[in-house]
This record gives structure tokens, C-alpha cells and sequence, in this order.
């Protein structure tokens, strides 16, 4: 129907980015953190065209609007910074500027000698139709303009009075009401979560192994004198495993064995007994007021404590009980318990999100989430939430945002790519990754290409690990102390979120099980006594690590990310420059743990937005020393056992 | 709210190609070509998922199916052919199998010598269920096949039976009701045009000048004669530029002189005067008997006469009169002329797309092209519409489609990418082209890769031109013969569509206006006399090509292009393998028109699903020679005064 076409709007808007799954969900920021977006705007014809970014904070009726500039090929960018948690819109608005098409005429008309007395007129009766969509002082200043204009014998003086720079406004500002400005079909969503959803240091421990003298099952009090330390170390996140009731029935033995034996203590991820479910705690942690005294402490040191969120139940946990229609069951009328077969894991009972009771279920699911809310949990890392439907995430996150947008998830998948992603689309604030296992320069700058260079980058906050309770990756296992080190430098300068399953990792400890990626001896399964008063070379390095993340705010981001090159296959470098300010800092990691690795890198000033030729400063933040390098390439030797990585400051004459 | 989620419906769909601007815009494929869809389909967890692909007919309520086949990384394909003209749609369809789950389950586990009798009673719940959802015979051989199942002792038996595959199929077909079959969130749109749409062979030249003797000024009466010339060369479609009154006021001289001598023709894209407009006929050329004596004719020799659509006026237009209201108006009473400041172009006035009477003025304008569809035209050369508004073509060609799904729509764009882009989408069925200006080998590649290894692909369908009468490259006018046939090669052999603006291209003319890309002495502007008689070596490679584009299905298409390499820079090479059939066709063109080049050439026959290991012979089918050929880098010499290409037919033992 001729009647659905705007048949007078003759601008195009397309291919519009930041835009996830064609609009369908929300791209990502933080507050302050800017949003840059782009689009294809034009028009058939050769008359000007304008665009611009609206955008508001969700809810409010009025856009605000910034005018975007024009790249290249009819792509115009522009850039937003959201200040406030929360939900955003944004989209783009475009118009034929015919004033500004009459400007540009009138000037090369006059140029080319012609007569431009018609054009002048043309030009008098845009700005009386301008100035009739005003009001006001506005409306008074463009009438003053264009009487001034209109007054002038001289064409000469008129053109040049066309070109003003306050009549250019002036009549720009009257798009503000055109029926004439086309909006593009789309309002897509920006999600605004606090600063921590970007930048954040985690350190993961087993409470019951906090205690101060072997042999004692640790407590939350015992947690709360480790933050002193932890807090020394420059961490922001504490990461507990469950700290449930854990299941008796088919509980687990030491090192996974299937039968537990007297004393032991179980998996925490067996959730659920006759103690309680999910809202309770583990009897031997302590109590509610012990866990709230800890939550309150430990923010005095700026730490959070994050909660693990595992849906699923031991055979004893109550809703087996009150909810039998959340479970499968077989026709022998046993409970369906969890299996990739033919593995079984008998101590664990999955939900049946297939189930016709399933609205209640995911209510009580989400229920789980407001209950530590209200005792101020704030972050939660989710177990394996691969293995729910990604419907019930979409729908449980964003219930809980509603009412408390500061509620951060961080998705423990280590899945297929489409599935990690997806899980970052629907609604999870950070993802585990690939990392653990990406180890020569061309992975890790294939992986940094796949997370920051395509439109996974909008959705996708990547959470970096060195290790976790379930995976010692070989080189740690093989490579000792520098080996360490160089990863969980790369962990924390790469992604401006990481985290390390702490006390294993401190104290250097890589013994695996037998043929296994794994820790033997594995907390999972049995108490730790650790000696929390010992310092490693590898705590201080954190420490240091920590400490240089929160003074350089180029590593509080991970999209900025601009890997380069080196003549030596062995040395990693990649920069970075923080989106607002001129904080520059270049990495250099020896990826050999065992041998001194020398050559020459690249530093990549075009894309740092540095001339080529530059004379300037760099300052090693690890071992503080100062080197003064020219151009792109210097010459850099790192020696693994005295410190396998070089992160530079970058201190030029204009950078200050 | 939770109820606007389908809880149980865990599979996910995500990614569909072919989706142009997410869905607002159909994909286009003709007749019988067929259409590859690829989905991301995945659900959480470790069940089996299975995917189809739903396709029908625009307006038919049945969805036909094909099952997907799995790639890789969660990736699925499936193919459709659509088989009518006008719009088809399609979409994807998943769901987790639980049947296949527990089959591939239950073999997992009796193969680990696990006691299974619990999983085949499961079996059979599942096989009741399926039962329940068949109807009739279907429905009968499922209930057999169960109670053989369950009725055997052996668990080896019955193990064995539930992986058979009459069993496996027909609980695959309990899904085509099953509640837990997802759909896509969208139904795409395909547009199938016929035949011409994708393989056609282009032939421009100015009626007037096609009188046997010189000075006569032509009519269709000596075009109907040249019918058998044109299709001795392989052409199946005439272009004529427009065909209608010529402007007599402002009417341009030969030469593009601002001011006609007396006698001057005036250039056919001035349309109207007091004899008529869009819909008139010149009156030299004929009556409209004549002219539908010559598209009758031409019907005879397999050849369309397309006519040139070109919304624009001269100033003795009727519309201008009769609806001023369609015209911008100037202060001083004139009306406006089409401009691009400083140039002025006053013998032609443009249509005001956004005046208040748009809607009639579209209508008559759409009125156009019904007048010339009812005469036996059914494709349209479009002259210039990235001048006119996209929303405008948009509704034109979908309304006269709507009716006409015949009707070919030619986009003359030499413009922006984007703007060319979104003539492709809002409907036009081919495009002009950038070819002309690509002329080293990297500059043919990333064209080609551009057009047919992106979203492009999809609603694009580039026709080439080497040359036209507004474009006479440096190249032509600097290379003679073998500069003409080595880029009419290029042409009709890289695009499955193609044009010539054909006597000065046949007889070798190429004179340049001084200091300008363009003829000198152009029949825009001018009555030429061509000897109709004469044959040259380019005509009859044009024969040639236009024969071998006939026999060989593989140059019929476009996108199945696979460019390649050559150890030669002179050396450009790329293979075509036909969608359905084993046509393989190789190209090798010597870009250098002035010497003998030589060097060794890769054939890429992985790209061609042929072993790397392979004896072949290949047949030049403009030489008539025959070479064997062995694995992928084979010799080639090619003198341009000779011939500057060979086309060579691909024959291994398994091609037939």
C-alpha cells in the first residue's frame, strides 16, 4: 500500500553497530564507558545529507541527541556515554539538508561567475521556514540573521553571510521538530551495569579450608581475618564455592571417589540435604550473622563476596521431597540423576526444565538469587549454565536486574563458542573462557581477534583464568614458578576481568592426578590446611599486577586490545590505550618459560593515534625501570626467571 | 513475564543465511537455482538436537521439509529449489530429540557393560509417545516395531533393534506435530525471478542509427532487420535508450553543445515535447505497430527488447503542464533544471520526489512502465535511480511484480557501494557495475570477492559492461582489438549477466572526446551510420563467448565463482563449477594486451570437490585445443593478437 511508504523521507538508515542479533538483544557497557555507534545514512541524490544519535536512558520520553560525524563511504559515527546503571536506548535520525545543500551550491555557483541572485532568494525563503519552526530567542537570532542577509546589495557579502557559522546552527537546530527527519526502524538496547561488570579481580578459595591451624574445618570468621591479605593482593572479588548444606546421600570421597568415607566432607556442589537446600548454609561455615559480619567486612576492604549459583541437588536435598515434579524419574521410580553417558554422577540430581510445573520452578529458582541479594551477595558465578535452557537466563536476569541492577552473573561455561556466546547475549555479565588453553602468540591473538574485534565484543565480557579448582592446565603442571607468573600476567593485562582459584595458585602447587588435567588431592573433595601467612614471589607478582591494573586505566578495559608484532616468535606484545584519557601501556610477555627470549617488537602507534616517528619514554611497571625508544620498533630481552614480562607505561611529550 | 517465554522450548536458532538487513528484505535466487540456508541450532545441555528447513510458496499454509545436515561448531545446512516465479518463504524449525538421546545413550552404556533393562523400558515409554502423535500405517508400523523391541529377552537384541533405522525414522516424523518443535522467530522471504534475471546477455545500440543507408535517420522497421545479425552474436536481450519524444526546448547539439543546431536530433534522455511523453514513441522510429512488430520479431529469435526508464523531463514535458505541482519552481517563476553545482543540465528537469502530491505522482509514474508491459516489454533498463528516492522503487517494483512477476528491472548506478547496495535490495533485479575501472588482477579479485563472497551476494546481481555510451575506458582506448576482446572475456565469463553498448564496441571504435572517459561524436547526441554487414574479429569472439556461455551451465551463474592464482601478475584465473551438474569451466585471461605472457597457474580443485591428486584433460573451447592436465599448477602462454584467453572445459573421469 502506497499509503505505508513515507514517501517524502528520503534518507536510508542501515546497517547500524552496536545491534545484537539484529536488535533482538542488548549491546553492553558500564557506566561512563563510551558507546560509539555507527551507520550507513544517505540519500538518493547529490543534495546534503545530516545524521544524528539519539539516545536516553529507558523510560524517558525525550532523546537527547549528538550529530554524528561522516567517516567514509556514507558511514557516520558518534558517540555516547550512558551515566547511569541500567537500561539505555539508543538510534539514528537522518535528514536532506536542503539548507545546507543551498549553501554549498550557492558558494560554487558564485565561484563559477554565475548569476546567483535567483539562488539568494531560494536561500532567504529556507531561512523564513526555518525560523517559522522556532520559537523564541532562537526564532528572533535566525530572523536577525536572515534580515541581515536579505538587506545585503553586495552578492558577495550575501554568500558570505550565507556561510555563518550561528545561521548554520540555527538552522541546523530546526530538525530538531521536521517532519522530514527519518528515524531509523529500530530503538536498540544498551545494558548499563556498574564498573565491576568490566573491571574486576576475583580470587576463588574453599572457606572450610580457611582455617588458621590444621585439621579444623574453616569458617566465615576465619575468612574474615584472610582479607587483609587477599585485600594486600588487590583483589575486589571473593569466589566461594557452594556454601550449602551438602547432600549425604552418594556423597563423594576424597580425589572423586565414589563412595564417600567416614568424615569426609563432600563436593559443595552436592547440594541439599536434610539440612537444608540452596537458602541454607553449611553448619560448619557458621551462621547467617557470621556470613552477613563477613560480607560487611569485607566491603570495608572494597571486596565482594560472590556466591556460586548451582542448579542442581543432591539426592537428599529438600525440593526432591516437596517437588518431585521438577525431577525426572524412571520407570523403576528411582530419580533420574546426572550422566554423559556412559558416565554417571550419582550424588547429583538435574532439574527437568521440561517439566509441566515449570513456571514455579523457575520462580523458586529465581527466589534462590533474592534470598542472597537480601543478605548482600551482589555477584554470582554460575555453575555450568550451559546445561539450562538459555529461556530461563533470559528471563531470571533480567527479573533480578529490574529490581537490583547491580547484580553481576558470571557464566561458568567452558562449552562450545555459539553456546558461550549465547549465554552472553541473554543476559550474563561475564563468561569464563577459552584462555586457560590458548598458549603460543598466534592462539592468544586469534582469541583476542575473536572476543574484541567482532561483534562478540558487544555482549560477551570475557573473565580471564590462569587455573580454576577443575583445570591445571599442562604448562602449569610442566612449568613452575615463570610459568606462573607469565600466565597470570597474561590473564590480567589481556582481560580487564580475571580471576585465579587463589591459594594452589599463590603457592606454586601444580600436581595433577594421574593422566588428568586436574588437581589431585582436589578441595572439591576434602579440607586444605594452608599456611595463609606465607608470601610467594608468585603473591607479590599479584600484587604488583593488581596494583598496575588499577593505576593504568588502558588495562580496566579489554576491547581496546591492539595486539602486535615481534621478530621472535616466543614474545607476545599487544597495547593499550584507555577509551577516555591517554593512559598508554604495551605488554611484552616471553611466552618460553625457560629460556631468555630477545628481539625486537612493535609498538603500534597509528593505532594508539601516535605520529610514526616519536621519540619517547617507556616504564617498565614491574621492574621500574626507564627506557627511551624511538619509532615503532625497539629492542626488548626478558629472562623468565627474573620476570617474564615487560608492562610498559608509555610516556610521550603529548601523553602526560 | 514469565508466561511470554516458552519455558520448554530449549532448542535455540540463531544466525539464518540467507538474511538480508535481518530479515527486512528478501533474498533472491531465479527459477530452479538453488538456495542453500544455514542456521546456528543448538540447545543446553548434551541432548541430541535435530533441524530442518520449512519452506512454501508466499500465501500456501503447508511448510515443505528438509532435514538439515550438521557442519560443524553447531552450524546446520539445507537446501531448497524453489520451482515458480514470485516470492517464497522459509525458516527453521528444532527441537531436542529425546528418542535419539536415549538411543545413542543406551548404546553407550551397553557397550560399558552397564545394566540397561531400566533404559529399555524407557525405550518403550518414548516409542508409546511417538505412537500417540502417528496416525494410520504410519502409526501401525511403529506400534510393530515397538512391541518387537520389548518383546525381546536379550538386552543384546533389543539394544540392537533400537538403533534400527525404520525405527529411527519413523520417530523422527512424530515431531511434525511435536509441541516442542521451535521455529525461528522469522519467516524470510526469497524472491525467485525467472531465468533472465540471472543469465542474460546484453546488447545496446541507438535505433535511430540502425538505417542500412547512410543518412536516413532509423526506425524499428531496420531494427526487426538487424534481429538476425544480433542473434548470430548470442544476445538475448536489445537495450534501446529511450525510445520517446525528444525535448525540443534547451534540446543539446552533437557533441553535448550546450545549444542544437537546426536538424540536430537532440539526446533521447530529454523526454517529452508537444508530441508526447514517457508514453509516446518518437516518430521517426515508427508507430507502436512497428514496435510491436519488432518485439514480436525479436520474441522469434529468443531476444527481449528492454526499453530505458528515465524519470526525467525536458522542459516541453506535458507533466510539466499538466502537473506543475510535480516540479520544483523557482522565485522567479522558472522551473528547476537538474544541477550539480556549478554544472547545469537545462535541458532536463527532475521530478520533485517530495512534494505533497507524491502519491498520484508514483502512480503515474508506476503507469509508465504497466503502459510499456502491455506492449510486450517486460524489462527495463533504469536510468539513474539512485536519484530518486530507494522507498519509491521499492513500492513500484514490488506493485508491478505483484502483477507482472516477469518484469526485469536493470539499476543504471554508478555510484556509492551503498547507495548501489540498496537498489539491489529495494527490488532491482541487476545492476550495473564497477568492472568497467577494475582492471589488474588484485582489483578483479576483491571485486569479485566484494560481490559474491558477502551478504551481497544475495540481492545484487551484477550485469557487466566493458563499456557504454557514457563510459569509454582508458584501457579500450589504448588497447584495440585484443584490449576489446580480452575485457569482453572478462565481462561475459566473470558475471553470468552482461552488456556491450554494441557497434562502436564491435567495430573496435574507441576515439575518446578530448580529455574525457567518453566517445567522441556519441550517439546520444548524433545519427550514426554503422556498416550492418561488416563482421570482425570481435564480433566473432563475441559469438563465440555468448555459444560457449550457452553450452556451459557453470558461466550461467555468478556467485559460484572461485577466484585463483597465477605466478604470472599478467595472469588472472578463476573457476566456475555449475550448482547442479558437473560443469566445470576454467578461465585465463592475459591482462596485458600487448604481450605474450606465460607462467603456471593453480586449478583449484579442492574448491571444485576434486582430489588434489588428479589427471585431466582441458578442453579451450576458443582454441579447440585439447590439454593433460595434472593436479592443481599447470602451464599456459597466451599471446594476445592471437587470443588473449583461454575458457577452458574441465574433463575428468568422473565429469562427465
Amino acid at each position: 500500500m502506497i499509503q505505508n511508504y513515507e514517501g517524502r523521507k528520503r534518507v536510508v538508515i542501515e546497517n547500524v553497530i552496536p545491534q545484537v542479533e539484529c536488535g533482538a538483544y542488548p549491546a553492553k557497557r558500564t557506566i561512563n564507558e563510551p558507546c560509539t555507534v555507527e551507520a550507513d545514512v544517505f540519500a538518493d541524490g547529490h543534495d546534503v545529507v545530516q545524521a544524528r544519535l539519539a539516545f536516553r536512558q529507558a523510560g524517558k520520553k525525550q532523546w537527547q541527541y549528538k550529530p554524528m560525524q561522516f567517516l567514509i563511504n556514507d558511514r557516520w559515527s558518534a558517540t555516547f556515554t550512558p551515566t547511569t546503571e541500567g537500561d539505555w536506548e539508543y538510534t539514528i535520525q537522518g535528514w536532506v539538508d536542503h539548507f545546507l545543500s543551498w549553501q554549498h551550491g550557492l558558494k560554487k555557483k558564485f565561484e563559477d561567475n554565475q548569476d546567483v541572485s535567483v539562488e539568494l532568494q531560494i536561500g532567504r525563503q529556507l531561512m523564513e521556514e526555518g525560523a517559522s519552526r522556532l520559537t523564541g530567542k532562537e526564532a528572533k537570532r535566525l530572523t536577525k540573521l536572515m534580515n541581515q542577509f536579505s538587506d545585503t546589495a553586495e552578492q558577495a557579502t550575501a554568500v558570505a553571510l550565507a556561510q555563518d557559522r550561528e545561521l548554520t546552527e540555527l538552522m541546523y537546530s530546526t530538525h530538531d521538530k521536521n517532519q522530514d527527519v527519518k528515524q531509523y526502524e529500530k530503538i536498540l538496547g544498551l545494558k548499563v551495569e556498574r564498573e565491576r561488570a568490566r573491571f574486576s579481580s576475583w580470587y576463588e578459595f574453599f572457606p572450610r579450608s580457611a582455617a588458621a591451624e590444621p585439621g579444623r574445618h574453616g569458617t566465615f570468621r576465619d575468612c574474615i581475618r584472610l582479607l587483609p591479605r587477599i585485600s594486600e593482593m588487590g583483589f575486589d572479588v571473593i569466589y566461594f564455592p557452594p556454601i550449602h548444606a551438602i547432600g549425604e546421600k552418594n556423597r563423594k570421597g576424597k580425589n572423586n571417589a565414589t563412595n564417600a568415607s567416614e568424615g569426609d566432607v563432600g563436593s559443595p556442589w552436592a547440594i541439599g540435604s536434610r539440612l537444608g537446600g540452596h537458602k541454607s548454609i553449611q553448619q560448619d561455615l557458621g551462621s547467617f550473622e557470621d556470613f552477613e559480619a563477613l560480607v560487611n567486612e569485607a566491603k570495608n576492604y572494597g571486596i565482594e563476596i560472590a556466591l556460586d549459583y548451582a542448579l542442581q541437588c543432591a539426592p537428599d536435598h529438600p525440593y526432591v521431597q516437596e517437588h518431585p515434579q521438577w525431577f525426572k524419574w524412571r520407570p523403576d521410580g528411582t530419580v533420574q540423576y546426572a550422566e554423559n553417558p556412559p558416565k554417571k554422577y550419582q550424588d547429583v540430581l538435574p532439574f527437568n526444565f521440561e517439566n509441566d510445573d515449570w513456571q514455579n520452578m523457575w520462580k523458586e529458582l529465581k527466589d534462590i538469587i533474592d534470598f542472597w541479594v537480601a543478605r548482600g551477595v551482589k555477584i554470582f558465578r554460575v555453575d555450568n549454565p550451559h546445561t539450562k535452557p538459555f529461556a530461563f537466563w533470559e528471563w531470571m536476569i533480567a527479573a533480578v536486574q529490574k529490581k537490583n541492577p547491580e547484580v553481576l552473573f558470571l557464566a561458568e561455561a567452558f562449552t562450545k563458542p555459539r553456546v558461550m556466546e549465547r549465554l552472553g547475549k541473554v543476559g550474563f555479565t561475564q563468561s569464563y573462557t577459552y584462555f586457560t588453553w590458548r598458549e603460543t602468540r598466534e592462539e592468544l591473538e586469534e582469541y583476542m581477534n575473536d572476543l574484541t574485534k567482532t561483534e562478540v565484543r558487544e555482549y560477551f565480557r570475557p573473565n580471564f583464568w590462569p587455573n580454576t579448582p577443575d583445570i591445571l592446565p599442562p604448562h602449569l603442571t610442566h612449568g613452575d614458578e615463570a610459568a606462573h607468573i607469565s600466565r597470570m600476567i597474561l590473564a590480567a593485562t589481556l582481560s580487564s576481568n580475571w580471576g585465579m582459584y587463589g591459594p594452589v595458585y599463590e603457592f606454586g602447587i601444580n600436581k595433577p592426578m594421574p593422566a588428568k588435567e586436574e588437581y589431585v588431592d582436589n578441595e572439591k573433595y576434602q579440607l586444605h590446611h594452608w599456611d595463609w601467612n606465607r608470601r610467594t614471589r608468585i603473591s607479590e607478582t599479584i600484587a604488583r599486577i593488581n596494583l598496575i591494573r588499577k593505576e593504568n586505566e588502558a588495562l580496566q578495559y579489554t576491547n581496546n586490545i591492539v595486539v602486535s608484532q615481534a621478530d621472535n616468535a616466543h614474545l607476545f606484545t599487544f597495547a593499550k590505550k584507555s577509551p577516555v584519557g591517554n593512559n598508554i601501556v604495551i605488554v611484552v610477555v616471553n611466552l618460553d618459560f625457560r629460556w631468555k627470549q630477545a628481539g625486537w617488537i612493535k609498538v603500534p602507534l597509528a593505532e594508539l593515534g601516535l605520529p610514526n616517528h616519536l621519540n619517547y619514554r617507556v616504564h617498565d611497571l614491574l621492574s621500574g625501570h626507564t627506557y627511551h625508544w624511538q619509532n615503532e620498533w625497539n629492542y626488548v630481552e626478558l629472562e623468565p626467571s627474573t620476570m617474564p614480562a615487560h608492562i610498559l607505561q608509555l610516556e610521550a611529550p603529548n601523553i602526560s
